[in-house]
């Protein structure tokens, strides 16, 4: 069973008398009267971050992880409260001061500021995150309209490579492993667009676990189905030289997640918009496909025009 | 370094610009301009709770000792998220089965419903809690005025037998047993008296850590000590029996937390309207002790009039 479908068996109706919870179908929680936006993710050593040899990375990462929940449904994260669990190892002083200055550093570069939480003893690292943003609006999940266009921020894949330096599945020269890395720890998170999003987006969600998953899961309560055009998926250069030298797919790469680039969908009167907001914010803002009636099945269009299937639709939360 | 010198240490300059996060220095985060109370809490296996062989039971206690945080203060909870991180074996069908109905029972008892959280894999069993509730005030720490009474609701002791009844520490017949086992997984958190608290209390935490413990943190930022009357200090029947049968002592007993009851302080001219509230709602209130000037140590005193040492004070958060 999946988280989907384990969260609605068992705890959907659980927040049945509350319409603002969206039915725990979102990302975040959404308290219209209190204006009240809450996002709460847990991090796990192992699961979510590899290790925490460099915890001022891992901190960073976490922070901005938890953020992406709110600022791709057009909130602004106001503060948030951590919570950690984890032995002696690995909350000793050094560690402590690198937490507390990325922290800072964080919430310098985000306007945010650390309003509580607790420390707990345990063997196996993990955090939880609390974001707490402000907004008599969001943008929901499952608004997605047919003939909608599909968006995405920025450029998809860097972090997974990173993610397979780190692993040491992936080889590569000290620079163009350390650009990989720095993509993996410090994504780039869009919040000067978050505004924004309300004059365009009908429905949005941030890349965590991969654009295929979360675009699945973007319109999960939809009767709806999507063409993607794997050559308009934005990745860098340096992603693609990778590609060229056959060091990793395309479709890989971007399907597997840690991205928190913004994907939306908007109507194609938007378009012009569009382009305009992010030549304006200096945001690359990339058209990668269409929502279309359930008639017609998912699919996913290669260079070649052909249909290609997917072996790792990316991360799904599995028990 | 135990976990307040930690928090004063490495994070309680990062919530500096936040007047209201009462520079972390309370169990609760008040934002008083969004009337926004939101308290955030870990409990690991092993630690705050012995194992997962009665999820229902252990659900419960970790919801009650939440939303504890916020009654104490003043504030009804309004909603809760929960993050379990856990293997397959602490999910499975029949556990999730349990997990649900025990929410769903503290939901309707506690008038809170589910709003969000997620769930992670991780060897280590661990939920983090995070309750919400809306107020324009709260009752604050650290604001207890010299010649203070000292009060407390319900009785203290019988949780820390529960507990030692479940480590088989303890041996008790099966009736003596169940009963102080369900008062170890059952709080009785006293919602009726949360509004009251503003007319009567100047300070107030719950106890969770133990009396003594709860007590000086109440007051970690005041230049103040306190006597409290052992003697004074409420306990069951049934605990008052094992004292005399010398299974266990009171001063024991009172100090190992759990109780999540209100520790309170108010102005001797208070009592008589403390002892009226506690009548009509129904609910023990005893008065224990009294806050006094820091040029007398503080001291706890026995039924023989006599200064008593403390081996263990209770339980304080060490890293």
């Amino acid at each position: 069973m999946n988280e989907f479908e384990l969260i609605k068996k068992y705890f959907s109706k659980l927040s049945s008398n509350n319409k603002n919870s969206l039915r725990l179908n979102d990302d975040v929680f959404f308290d219209k009267k209190q204006k009240l936006v809450i996002s709460v993710d847990t991090y796990v050593e192992g699961v979510h971050f590899l290790d925490f040899r460099s915890p001022d990375l891992v901190i960073k990462k976490i922070i901005r992880s938890s953020i992406s929940d709110l600022i791709c449904k057009g909130v602004s994260p106001k503060y948030y409260f951590i919570s950690g669990s984890g032995n002696r190892k690995s909350f000793t002083k050094k560690n402590l001061v690198m937490i507390s200055k990325s922290l800072k550093q964080e919430q310098k570069k985000y306007s945010i500021y650390l309003s509580g939480g607790d420390t707990t003893f345990s063997k196996k690292l993990s955090f939880t995150i609390t974001s707490v943003g402000f907004s008599d609006k969001i943008i929901y999940r499952n608004r997605a309209k047919i003939d909608d266009d599909i968006y995405v921020t920025g450029n998809l894949g860097d972090s997974f490579i990173g993610l397979k330096v780190l692993q040491k599945k992936i080889n590569l020269n000290r620079n163009l492993a350390r650009y990989f890395i720095n993509k993996y720890f410090h994504p780039n998170i869009h919040t000067n667009i978050t505004k924004k999003l309300f004059l365009i987006a009908n429905t949005s969600i941030d890349i965590s676990d991969g654009i295929i998953a979360d675009l699945e899961k973007l319109i999960n309560n939809q009767k709806l189905s999507y063409v993607l055009y794997l050559n308009n998926i934005p990745i860098s250069e340096k992603l693609n030289k990778l590609i060229e030298l056959k060091i990793t797919k395309k479709i890989k790469s971007i399907t597997r997640g840690d991205d928190y680039q913004i994907l939306f969908t908007a109507s194609p009167s938007k378009s012009r918009i569009i382009s305009k907001i992010g030549k304006s914010l200096g945001i690359k803002i990339s058209k990668i496909g269409k929502i279309c009636h359930h008639s017609q099945k998912s699919q996913i269009i290669n260079e070649k025009n052909e249909k290609i299937a997917l072996k790792n639709k990316g991360y799904f939360h599995k028990f």
